[in-house]
């Protein structure tokens, strides 16, 4: 697999890399940043393509610096290789900038401290909502890299339904499905922003377990098959006729789908079916409605009336614990801007790509609904990404 | 599954609690802080034995409070509902400690300068290194889980001779490893200390790309599957007679176990089994010598200086690129104190937990050798938690 291509720095394409940092660059003006210091795998990820151990300066009218800990002998411009941050200073001498931004969001306090040494002309600011601005914004790469996972989690939920075996647990049933994910290219891993949110491959959710609270902000709970690790699938056996939410990881490529659907271990409820049917036409209507220059907190609020309106509000999002929104960005990791929330102040532009989840927990059915994966578009309805049917799936 | 146990916000007995802030509270003592508030998941896991959303208020002398964000409901003394950490002032009134740590080390800037606020008349410190050092010597229900772990993995280990095709490639031969384990009750998630690490499940390693530099630092590298995630097999097809390295999760109960065996595709040639002999040798002569009041840094130099007298310093725990420890301590997360490290200033005491893994990668053999967990006893030498057999194991 060696090739001249694997020891370039950056894998993205200029042309591509260009509209990142541009989009990076004309942010830093409006938060009054002369520079970037760049130390996040998910930032490190969307400037290079890879993730390296190291720092990326970028200049709002200038430079781009790599300052490489490791790996060593990465090919390209300006790349520097240095054994610990303090290195950086000597390297920039007195040309570093005026006002520099650190990942305030993310990079650890004490890391912060040290960073702050390096720069000591230098005033410090925030760089974390610079980058997820200039994240939510997809270039064409990343939708075609997002639009590649969509194909391959697609595929890979194709094979759900010949996965089960009756008498099987939900974990069994994850279990399964990991395995078709894997085995079709999943890498597994979801990557979130925040330290606070943790989860293994995916959310499988069956019967009353569905309303088990969880301390994490994803939309649904579940128990967890340990309080270490309190969300999702709990060793709850899958009953006749149960309805089972699948809700796993679109990671084919660094950029993730999010995509859910549900099952029955023979014919749904009528009740299953109409909380299903309820929420695809909650999450096309909202998508309907996507369209560049909508208000996030709008959609939510059209989610919700169409909830209500159906008598269903007080299943919506949740039952014992309701989440505060139905939908979010996500692009490297599974929580990016925008957010379909009440308070978002998030206005949507062409390129944001979001998932859309309305769903349901109902007592006794459990469980329901789908998401999708939409990008939005110039003009017009957004486009979905996410193409598995969204029917409720017999098992048997 | 629903139990009253269930809603106990702590679930470690009150004197496996006790003795774990006791050790807390020593070193708040050490390190000058009057309070700690924890938030992180591994130190709410740690002291609750649960992930919750909040705080945990520790007062060195007086008073544990427990700021619950979520999960609502939970039972037991001294909990407080709250919305959003500024709550908290109100709560504790005028009674905040005068001197407040925080997990520096973890906890994000921006959090930190919001719950400086919090505690307006606070000085605040560094909680981290306390709660490192605190975690680093494990109490009786912590060794308790560990074995259990090591039990489990241990099992799980004995059907991977069982699960190889001849033609596989190593990401499949490792998703079927991840089956097996998640079949036995494995969690799947790995969690590190640091945002910089990241990994799914484990690492499986075949032929050159044991040689593959990582950004991570991890002991071994791997090219893995995709730049997004540098580490690990990376779809190298396991050649006949070829040394297959695993070192994959050992994580059952939110306490791990570190556990790294070979297999081969044939009979091992006389290099990789004469490389995982010397393995074997280096990591249990560590043990033996890892007894109470050892330093760290000269289990490293030991394994180093017996990896040179048999002729393979250049080979020992990397090639391309050598990893400068030899050994890491290890529970909640896989890299605890103490380090085995050249310029480790951490000393051996009962109760710690160490992972020794002594490794070799050698050109046109790969990457060869063993990890075993241990407990440090109070006499005496290291206690071996992880127990499959060691010698590279036929696949066929």
């Amino acid at each position: 697999m060696e090739s001249k291509f694997e020891h370039q720095l950056v894998l993205w394409p200029a042309d591509d890399l260009n509209l990142r940092l541009q989009r990076v660059r004309r942010l830093m003006s409006e938060a009054g940043l002369d520079a970037v210091l760049l130390s996040d795998n998910t930032n490190a990820f969307y400037i290079t393509g890879r993730v390296i151990r190291g720092y990326i300066y970028i200049e709002n009218s200038g430079r781009t610096l790599f300052f490489v800990r490791r790996p060593s002998g990465l090919l390209g411009d300006n790349i520097h290789q240095i054994r610990k941050p303090e290195d950086i200073t000597a390297i920039l001498g007195n040309t570093a900038a005026r006002t520099i931004g650190l990942e305030l969001d993310s990079l650890a306090y004490s890391m912060v401290e040290r960073l702050r040494k390096v720069f000591p002309d230098s005033e410090i600011g925030n760089a974390s909502p610079v980058m997820r601005g200039a994240r939510a914004v997809k270039t064409p790469l990343e939708i075609y890299l997002i639009t590649e996972s969509g194909v391959k989690q697609t595929e890979a939920y194709r094979h759900i339904p010949h996965l089960y075996q009756e008498g099987m647990t939900d974990i069994e049933f994850q279990i399964e499905i990991e395995r078709e994910l894997r085995l079709g290219g999943c890498l597994g891993q979801f990557r979130v922003t925040g330290d606070d949110m943790e989860i293994y491959m995916g959310n499988v959710l069956t019967g009353d377990n569905a309303d088990a609270p969880s301390p994490y902000d994803f939309a649904m709970g579940g128990a967890g098959a340990s309080p270490s690790l309190p969300v999702g699938a709990d060793g709850t056996i899958i009953r006749p006729n149960a309805v089972v939410m699948v809700d796993v990881n679109g990671n084919f490529n660094g950029y993730m789908t999010d995509m859910t659907r549900c099952y029955s271990a023979g014919e749904p409820s009528a009740e299953a079916v109409k909380a299903n049917e309820l929420s695809r036409k909650i999450c096309h209507a909202v998508a309907d409605a996507a369209v560049a220059g909508a208000a996030a907190s709008d959609l939510y609020k059209m989610a919700v009336a169409m909830a209500d309106e159906a008598g269903m509000a007080q299943y919506f999002m949740g039952h014992r614990y309701q989440a505060g929104f139905i939908g979010h960005g996500l692009g490297i990791t599974i929580n990016e801007a925008p957010v379909l929330a009440p308070r978002s102040r998030d206005v949507l532009e062409a390129g944001n790509v979001i998932a859309v989840e309305p769903k349901f927990v109902i007592p006794g059915v459990g469980a329901v609904g789908v998401e999708n994966t939409f990008v939005v578009q110039p003009s017009g309805p957004a486009k979905c990404l996410t193409l598995a049917p969204e029917e409720i799936v017999n098992l048997q």
